[in-house]
């Protein structure tokens, strides 16, 4: 077997770091596994190997190659698998992520979108490589759980989910605008389908999202320059979530 | 003038890195500004030098420091500062967090402190030391307009500011606990002043503490071990802040 190399972004495979999305994705991507690397220190070895049986997953003890590509970090577990390709679905609610560029960002935002049931996501390219390992990780192993989507532009995605797509969809843009509607926990916005859209960590959303979509801002002190990208996503599905249950 | 060291917990200054957290120190705390070091590089060189020049700080050029200070990140300026301590303030809003263990969380929970209008930060012991460079950076900067206090225990933190304090102090605990209220947009308590508690990004808070406050839980999906301490710190201070203006 060819020895596993250190990820890329156009190779076919990409891999977990770590117990916990190695057991993640074999529980949701069992089909996509192509083997599972184990050091000698872990110690819930049984657990492991009792789920790549009952899977038909090879498993094998490689420390070396586990130093090689977890960098510093503790880890004692690989699960190398097939990348995949999904199609978000229409009727659902999305999140939409526009030019993300910080891989532990997008993992932990994954991982909120899956906490707060919003289960596709779409992103606006350019944008991080959602395979790479620094979100699988960053994402704790919840980006199994997500249909991800990329699209040329929000043309290219509204076409297919928004007017004329048979959904009642409204998209809402959380942008620093102080004319911008002011988001707080009593007018959350009714939606029977909604997207909630996020810009850049850096450059934020084009202001012309504005005009296409309805734009909100979360409520926050002239003190900061703005809140972190993770917390706002977090505050806005937390919010959508419970209103529009 | 001796040369500055990386930094040490036991050292009595530290320092911000990057352009962002300097000016932040500059304009906050100007009186604890030991000097400012520049980069060649570095293009805001005139707003900087007429802003310590106001304030009667030192600036010099200083590539060779910078580069061994600031490891491989992508920093032109630094500002050495005196360390300070600082009493969180009776009568105000607080935020509590319980043995935190990650600095870039900790300062992520600080800036968004900031941002939903929260001024003091309870710290209880053991846990990261907010001077840690990685943690004012974290914050970008917005550690400077926060009071931070460390108490040993609970205890200690309750016996000045809670019963017998004179204040109708109200203490609010995140917890995983299914027991605890489910906190979602509509129900946000009413609370004259309140402090907000978080546990540690591994163990959570230690059950006792739903003995003698508020215990909370904000709703989220069994598919996830639990939200990123700083989206849950984030979603319970703006929920908290809009509540009660």
């Amino acid at each position: 077997m060819e020895p596993i190399k250190a990820y890329k972004q156009k190779s076919d495979y990409s891999y977990t770091l770590g117990a916990f999305p190695t057991f993640e994705l074999i529980n949701t991507r069992p089909e996509n596994v192509r083997e599972v690397l184990v050091s000698n220190g872990f110690t819930e070895r049984e657990k492991l190997e009792g789920l790549c049986r009952k899977n038909n997953i090879s498993i094998r003890t490689d420390d070396k190659t586990i130093n090689r590509l977890s960098d510093k970090e503790n880890v004692y577990v690989i699960g190398v698998f097939n990348k995949y390709s999904d199609r978000i679905k229409p009727g659902s609610n999305h999140l939409m992520l526009v030019n993300p560029s910080n891989m532990g960002n997008a993992g932990t935002i994954i991982r909120s979108a899956l906490a707060f049931g919003i289960k596709d996501l779409a992103i606006i390219s350019p944008g991080i490589d959602v395979f790479n390992p620094k979100v699988v990780r960053g994402s704790m192993g919840a980006i199994f759980h997500i249909n991800i989507e990329y699209f040329d532009s929000f043309d290219a995605y509204s076409g297919k989910h928004c007017a004329g797509s048979g959904n009642d969809r409204k998209c809402f843009s959380f942008m620093l605008d102080k004319n911008a509607g002011m988001l707080t926990p009593d007018n959350v916005p009714d939606a029977a389908v909604y997207t909630l859209i996020f810009g850049n960590e850096a450059s934020g959303l084009p202001k012309e999202y504005a005009d296409f979509t309805y734009p909100l801002m979360l409520p926050q002190s002239d003190e900061v320059d703005s809140l972190n990208l993770t917390i706002a996503a977090g505050i806005g599905m937390y919010l959508f979530k419970n209103k529009n249950m």
